[in-house]
């Protein structure tokens, strides 16, 4: 019998908090409430509550992380060869916990969530959220669980982001810090990939300022958005490999406008399967989210923002991710090793980009598993 | 006074050929006919006919490459900065010969041009067309002006792919190729950032299958094309100087959709910029071009490509070039090598990616001005 195994049948879970007159308040300076968070755990939390990890999820993911929801082999979560009993993430000794964002469309509060002061849904009058405002939800959250000091928390791309926010804005309550592929700030080309796919969302006629619920959703201008996503994780390498010259129609050129190429037709397909999962404005709300990440502001260096962080921490990069290059970990690093604060660096070797962090990797695995267990990697 | 001048004012020229029932054979298999390719001219030919440069443009490129057409300082050609007497293609030696490809929208027919069968623009009757096509229709316009030789064909990116196929379809008429940032076959990861483009100007509800002439053109779509293009032209290093996280309003995050990073408002200009002088249909009909070059075809390998070429080679890139990464000009040098083809390879060291051929470089200059006058760079 493998050892790895999954975590089996799993149960998306809800949690209402901040409801008026307790709003919670947003770094937009909004009162905002009530706030829902869908949320997922796996394993058992010990009696001294010490074996928590907080898994955070990247602009698409959500809550639901591992395991499935009816029969294995279909909707498995979004992290499953990282988590269950003896997989990097082991549910047999942690208690693994993941959310779905605020802002996200996955069953936590977001613009597609119906306002109980008008009975419609949000759309564009949600408040602007921030990964410190993804934070700040998940912490009351945490309370909620009973879990005082998180053991680990771990994340790539956004999730890394909220990582590095977890360490800087709750220093006590975090031991163990796993930011992967991510950055301190996100940089001027990453922002303008976004600001491309949100022009792309808002150009599609069917997004109507954002009130299409409930009628044609901008299907379109979201396809493009995800389309220019997808590039923006592979590595030229990785498309070369996969794909090349490849034609759909081996007979050679179509000359005309449909699909010639199997990258022309994968990445039709990657749009087009998305919209049928993720909804238009969140994809506004949280791509922003992104480009408003600055762990270096306000107080201008990154050195400044780590002075208080007491988590030990475990950067990852990957070689070929030129959407959060190496460079950026290595920020991170630095920052860190300024302040006083523990931190292992490792750059993994790989060409698959940006979602390196998604794929099955015996590296990431057992770099994760020794951090976790011994505060070390070898 | 500047040693450095300009050629001063300049005018367009049209060429007319392959009238019917003389129309030209295209590589997608159709006849085609009549055909004008617009150009510009600068310098003399001199008497021996063996001073004539042609330079071939990008995929937004035109005829006009230097001068201007009414007063300095406005309407500046867009290689201005190498072409003119004392510059690198040095006017008072050389007859430098630059025209519209054809598929383009600045006086080459292509598919915003009239149909004289029907009256009406082509639009998407125009037929596809190839680099190979460009360069044949080029072949027509160097016979007319009566170059047997041209002592060089030169250009960048899209311009570079006509000088590899100048080098290889014709190798008696070439004497000195200089392909810049290009690469001898378009890359997945290329190919998959002009489908997102074509895929922008196909949602616009105003692009109509293509038959908008006359009616409001599908300026969104277009615009999000040449912003998705604009970033890949750009390196992340040039971005970050250039841009970094700057806001607009320096008071800070507006926190909502408008916009709140500097970046994001030189997209947007250079997106509705490029709508007023470019056609969306030709757009799609030139990328597509790139899409299909790969000099490789029919014969597998590019070494074969290069058994029949004549012409001694420099071959340039860039150092943070990602669109066309330095990788590929030394499969194209590699080739060279291996047909006997004598080839000057180098990189030059700059942070401003793909578009640095476009860009004021001493470096540059000085290796074509050496180049042309001697066949070597040193």
């Amino acid at each position: 019998m493998d050892d790895k195994q999954s975590v089996g049948i799993v149960q998306t879970q809800h949690f209402t908090f901040a409801a008026p007159p307790h709003e919670m308040l947003l770094e937009c300076g909004r009162k905002f409430g009530p706030i829902t968070l869908a949320y997922e755990t796996y394993g058992e939390l010990s009696p001294a509550r010490e074996n928590a990890i907080l898994v955070l999820h990247a602009l698409s993911g959500d809550a639901h992380a591992a395991g499935y929801y009816h029969a294995p082999g279909r909707d498995a979560g979004w992290w499953d060869i990282m988590i269950g009993p003896g997989k990097a993430f082991d549910t047999s000794k942690y208690f693994v916990v993941c959310s779905n964002v605020i802002g996200g469309c996955k069953g936590s509060t977001g613009p597609g969530s119906i306002d109980p002061e008008t009975g419609c849904p949000y759309a564009l009058n949600f408040p602007m959220i921030t990964v410190r405002d993804m934070v700040n939800t998940q912490r009351v959250l945490i309370d909620h669980l009973g879990i005082e000091q998180l053991l680990a928390v771990v994340g790539g791309s956004m999730g890394g982001m909220q990582v590095l926010d977890w360490a800087v804005s709750f220093p006590e309550r975090v031991r163990l810090a796993i930011p992967i592929a991510t950055t301190s700030k996100l940089s001027a080309q990453a922002i303008a990939f976004n600001e491309v796919g949100r022009q792309a969302i808002q150009s599609d006629p069917n997004w109507r300022a954002g009130s299409y619920y409930g009628e044609s959703i901008p299907r379109r201008g979201l396809a493009i958005a995800r389309m220019i996503g997808h590039i923006t994780y592979l590595s030229d390498r990785s498309m070369h490999r996969k794909f090349g010259r490849k034609l759909q129609d081996k007979t050679g050129y179509g000359y005309d406008f449909s699909t010639d190429f199997q990258v022309e037709s994968y990445l039709r397909y990657k749009g087009d399967h998305f919209v049928d999962r993720f909804d238009a404005n969140s994809y506004l709300y949280i791509s922003k989210a992104m480009d408003y990440f600055d762990l270096t502001q306000p107080s201008g260096t990154l050195d400044e923002a780590f002075a208080q962080v007491k988590a030990k921490f475990l950067v990852i990069s990957f070689s070929s991710d030129w959407l959060f290059p190496s460079y950026q970990s290595k920020e991170i690093v630095s920052a860190c090793r300024h302040a006083g604060v523990e931190a292992i660096y490792t750059e993994i070797q790989t060409d698959y980009g940006h979602d390196a962090f998604l794929l099955e990797s015996e590296q990431l695995s057992a770099l994760i598993s020794n951090f976790l267990a011994h505060g070390m990697i070898g």
